[in-house]
């Protein structure tokens, strides 16, 4: 009996496919063509699930938003000290390992092409400044922070930390390693709190 | 008499028209053809001044590295404090108005591109990294610096605060502006430095 793969698993597979296209030649060589190559299947079966390029671009974004929003709910979930959980919830965006690289290597090409196309419509909302605000004010609530902090102002830092090793780590991967990632985040976790 | 334009100049200008297609387009719609049209002369015009689309970009990403630089050079002469020119330094690396904006929305772009590019040669090297080492050196000479501290850490640490504002800055320039990337900047370099 063939297998049967839902449309909607098909899209994710198309998606993933996307991915890699443009994991090896960008934005740039992102064609209909080549991902469907890619995925294993015409130009013209390819437009049976997305209707263009822009419609399947809108769903790989969301894609990869998806993914990450599950890691950090599972995150929440957890049993950890709030310290604790900060980090590895921060940790969650940055490339340490092969899937998380991976994630950001598209993301960033989908940015790149995004912000020059005033005209496209149903780009995912970042909501990572939002996510970072909410975790300063989990910590304040936890009763883990100094006095004294402005929690504004600690937030667009902590969030621009992380998007500066994100950049980094795509952009210089042998000299910025996951460890010293993970050594930068504890730092600025740590500095928030109050000392033990 | 007709102005005398030198070879460079001729450059410059190219390289100049290349920046105003790519800040509208990306480096997608930055075509040989788009780029002379923009510079106001014929493709093949613009072939005796650099052989190929490479030649121009290697070009241009070195005109942008090189306004930067001059900038700095001429910050480290000023007369300042050490942590007032530490900060006016970092300053210089995100978009704080619409000169800087420019040099580093093309630098996005530029960044995006030649990653995927392993074939290109002569890309200028980032000294992003070796500036910031640099510059908390400095400061340690000064004896402006709190004791115990992981220079290469905090080197690291500045660094990722800087691109990732440069970055927030970019694609949001709505929520992120100047004062709050000003703010954060001092508030960095002062958690490094003794309290006076």
């Amino acid at each position: 009996m063939p297998k049967v793969v839902s449309h909607e698993e098909q899209r994710k597979r198309i998606a993933e496919a996307m991915w890699r296209v443009i994991l090896k030649s960008g934005m740039e060589g992102a064609t209909v063509r080549k991902i469907a190559a890619e995925a294993g299947m015409s130009a013209g079966a390819l437009r049976h699930y997305f209707k263009n390029q822009d419609d399947l671009l809108i769903y790989a974004m969301r894609f990869v938003n998806e993914r990450v929003e599950q890691r950090i709910l599972r995150l929440v979930r957890e049993d950890l000290p709030p310290d604790e959980k900060a980090v590895r919830l921060l940790l969650e965006l940055v490339p340490l390992d092969a899937e998380r690289r991976a994630e950001m290597d598209v993301w960033f090409s989908f940015m790149e092409h995004v912000r020059h196309r005033a005209d496209l419509t149903g780009v995912p909302e970042n909501r990572m400044h939002e996510l970072i605000c909410q975790l300063l004010a989990y910590l304040d609530r936890e009763r883990m922070l100094r006095a004294g902090l402005d929690l504004a102002l600690e937030a667009e830092r902590i969030y621009a930390v992380i998007d500066g090793l994100a950049v980094h780590a795509l952009l210089e991967p042998e000299r910025l390693r996951p460890e010293e990632m993970e050594r930068v985040v504890r730092t600025s976790v740590s500095q928030l709190c109050r000392q033990p």
